[in-house]
């Protein structure tokens, strides 16, 4: 466990796709970068989903991260604005897979139980969790903010998946 | 309207997505391939989606379409089958796109209308007026034939929106 792993998570949306770039070694979480991706919604959605493609294939270009993690949540407004969503989420899969990462899926209860201790809880207490967890993140986004507990999520997760298996072998 | 334009009508699906390619020359429909692109079910979600690009992406390749046209459904079943082909059809939207491809959507509706000539009808008869309309289209699945119709459908519209241009600027 001495090698540092760096991972991205993703909060996705069509009009705005939060992303978060954390390093986990042991225990330790360090803040790397975050941002958003948006689209213009002038725009056709083909072109759209281009812009969110180019966005975050520019973004694993530049930090290089090793796994991704991304945010697995519907919207229960109605099935077109789910439909939208699932668009968007499509995309935010596929960037890191087509650059070779694993790419985990969270349910929103899951990241909130990681960051804030419990299943349940707005963004403000997400981002104010993150915050805690790494003192020196920035995010200027609820949006970044959520895919840094996304991210925080993943480096819990494949811990504690490491040290089953260990328990499972020994 | 000498010159002949080359369109590929996606039916997108998680499990399977189907492909049409045809060219439409003023009144003219030629049918030149179809086929369907599977992805693996017992992969995770990333990489099927990844599976559906490639796929996409290598039939665009040797095809060469010049324009694309896509189904714009949503499942009614619940918000996670929505999400799933929202998923889908994302990356379907998306391959086009990335080939610089202009990429238009129609509703199921839409394109019954312009395939039955009315806007209802199962797929035996989608699959059966295909037939009619180009008896050299060769399909082995209803998904080929769905994607087919999307083709011919965005053929009628580009005409007769350039007819409607003509009569606007004249």
């Amino acid at each position: 466990m001495t090698e540092a792993i760096r991972i991205i998570g993703i909060d996705p949306g069509l009009q705005r796709t939060g992303w978060g770039i954390i390093e986990t070694m042991g225990n330790s979480l360090k803040f790397i970068a975050s941002g958003t991706v948006t689209s213009t919604s002038k725009l056709d959605l083909a072109s759209r989903l281009r812009e969110l493609h180019d966005g975050l294939a520019d973004v694993i270009h530049t930090n290089m991260p090793h796994e991704a993690a991304v945010e697995n949540t519907f919207s229960n407004v109605n099935p077109a604005s789910t439909l939208k969503l699932g668009q968007a989420r499509g995309v935010a899969m596929l960037v890191p897979a087509l650059s070779g990462l694993p790419v985990e899926e969270y349910a929103p209860n899951q990241v909130k139980k990681s960051v804030i201790g419990v299943g349940h809880g707005d963004k403000k207490q997400i981002a104010m969790m993150v915050k805690v967890l790494m003192p020196r993140a920035q995010f200027s986004t609820e949006d970044a903010a959520d895919a840094l507990a996304i991210a925080i999520c993943h480096a819990h997760m494949r811990k504690s998946r490491r040290l089953e298996k260990r328990f499972a072998s020994a």
